[in-house]
């Protein structure tokens, strides 16, 4: 059993605020009642779904009807992509994305390769920022969707949404991004932002698994991706999960209100790992060291593993990750640290630390204490390692 | 306020159990871990994740790599059919499905049609049976998947989907079927019924809303619906919801060992709300008496209008539904009351009580005293009662 356990991978997953949790209980209790039902068990349901819609829209500055709830943040990216692609395809077929994205858009425009859609990947800078100037040379007459991310889940890198969204809307294309990563921890303003659909899921600020939204811009229309009872104003069909509603609108109420606290809280840590972990000779922060999210530092050291890594920082108690963010089950070389220009064997030695407000100040010192021995020891035990201190590599 | 609750609605959803919200708890507090990833508190996610597939395939004579979570049932709904259709579309675009299948199912094919897919109806007789003979007749070269539900929403008739499925078998052909009605409430056994897929939702059983699971025969490949992480060996990305597999997998669990007092219980009290209903004059049970659902007690009475009825109930402290189950905000004459061959006014006076083991006598006697008056006050408000009375109509 390790001395301490600090949860430092909150990009991954975060706990359940006891907000949430609260917010949650009655509608795993006595509230069980369908929403869609018209007696009053069923009312009550509503009024609770619809106080969460009001909540999630408010923190985003949208309307509550522009809301719509789903099952995930990845539903809520596949929805978007495919309905977009679906409901475009008669203008065109041409699809605009960055090659940083999260998986769950990146492999949902792979999907629509095969079915006949062109795909437009913007590269990235070392920082990870797609250029305004890359996404208006890409933009073709047969262009029906753009859909960069608001912040990447690996790097922290934070994209220029508002000048990004202004070039789209100026050319009359639909613009989504997958803000997983940034809602609830930096302040997002949907009509402010040009934005015309956005993905959130709730448990990376605090809310449950299992709960996502998407919003869509009043008047913009696309198809639904799940059919059935007509629920979410016919365009999201499935009983709703009310608890789940409840959960991630109360989370993000409570992120929202606290944020400038804890985006300075937490910028604050951040910019220790950094400092402190960059001392550590040939190593390097990802991401770009202004514009990125205030709880990611990541980092890559070369000559380690980064599984390797994982494994003795989680031996010595403390969570965090490597590699692709969600789903660190695959362990192939990352797509966004080989986009930002890393060799390979520099990508494979990535480590993210991800923290939020409740990380403490203790919580840094014990990582601080604990990472570079790591990395020293797993570095005199690796083959390159000679040959990089003496100059050769 | 009303002088008692009795909850008759659990055919659109249920209260969760105690097991289940038990079960569920220490995935909502301290072990919030995402369960891809490779700490420890990542390793312990997983390993709950993987009880809670066993639990569930176990339930359904599955082995627990054909078990696959999903959102809801609706989402499992929806993948089985657009997946199949997709996958097979090069053998053909024949579909055969039932005209009494929830919209989950039926707004989906509707959807495929669009897409050029060709759908057949089966009829059904009185009872809400489709028969074998039937769906012999309807198949065709270019059939590539027959989608027949286990038991229907409304009325409660259990299909004989043993020698639906056989037929289906026999002739290479994926089946199929959306037993969200049935899973936890009815013997259930993959393998003997010759079910390729499977649809179920939590919610109908005491497990939670928001969850749901494919069971998808080993062998059988759909693509996925949602792209992304690759979770769920790559068919059905989204972080995992934890919490939510591990209440499916408890009241799941429950209601399977309980089961044979649980049908022995529910019908006793389903036969005794039947056997004094139909004494209201102009009544009518739907469905088919003897293969039902135990907990579900259908009928209509002419001269009433449904609405009216459950918000008198609901007055009463009792909450039942009328007409489209799952969305009762839809008041539309329900397809599956004219495919039993009801006339549409007839229709209209439809109330459905679904009871469940929770169900106690005292809740029977309170419906039994409160329903009957409540239908003749409101037919004595009806302008056609006068004239049904003296045979006019």
């Amino acid at each position: 059993m390790a001395a301490r356990r600090v949860y430092a991978d909150n990009a991954g997953t975060t706990a359940l605020s006891k907000t949430a949790l609260d917010a949650m209980m009655p509608y795993l209790t006595e509230s069980f009642g369908n929403p869609s039902a018209i007696y009053s068990l069923g009312r009550e349901a509503k009024k609770g779904l619809e106080a969460a819609r009001a909540k999630v829209a408010a923190a985003i500055g949208a309307k509550s009807e522009e809301i719509y709830f789903t099952g995930s943040g990845t539903e809520a990216d596949n929805w978007a992509i495919r309905g977009a692609a679906e409901i475009k395809s008669k203008k065109g077929k041409h699809i605009i994305t960055s090659c940083i994205e999260h998986h769950a858009v990146s492999h949902t425009l792979g999907y629509l390769e095969k079915q006949g859609y062109e795909v437009t990947y913007l590269p990235v800078d070392n920082a990870g920022r797609v250029l305004a100037g890359d996404l208006n040379n890409a933009i073709r007459d047969d262009t029906i969707l753009i859909t960069i991310m608001t912040a990447n889940n690996e790097i922290g890198t934070i994209q220029p949404i508002r000048e990004l969204g202004a070039i789209a809307r100026e050319k009359g294309i639909l613009f989504h991004t997958d803000a997983i990563q940034a809602v609830g921890h930096i302040p997002i303003d949907v009509a402010g932002m040009n934005i015309d659909m956005m993905s959130i899921a709730a448990h990376k600020f605090r809310g449950p698994k299992g709960v996502g939204a998407l919003y869509i811009k009043k008047g913009s229309y696309i198809p639904p991706l799940l059919y059935g009872g007509g629920q979410e104003s016919k365009r999201r069909s499935s009983t709703e999960n009310v608890a789940g509603a409840a959960g991630m609108a109360a989370a993000l109420e409570e992120a929202v209100s606290n944020m400038s606290a804890n985006i300075e809280k937490t910028t604050a840590m951040r910019e220790r790992l950094i400092t402190e972990l960059l001392k550590i000779p040939f190593s390097q922060l990802t991401g770009d060291p202004e514009n990125r999210l205030p709880g990611t530092a990541s980092f890559v050291f070369e000559c380690v593993e980064g599984e390797a890594m994982i494994l003795m920082l989680d031996n010595a108690g403390i969570c965090a990750s490597s590699g692709s963010a969600c789903s660190s089950a695959s362990l192939d070389p990352s797509h966004v640290l080989l986009a930002i220009g890393l060799k390979h064997e520099v990508a494979h030695g990535s480590v993210r630390l991800s923290i939020n407000e409740t990380t403490t100040g203790e919580d840094i010192d014990y990582i601080l204490e604990t990472l570079p021995p790591i990395i020293d020891k797993l570095r005199s035990m690796s083959p390159l390692w000679e040959d990089k201190l003496s100059g050769k590599l």
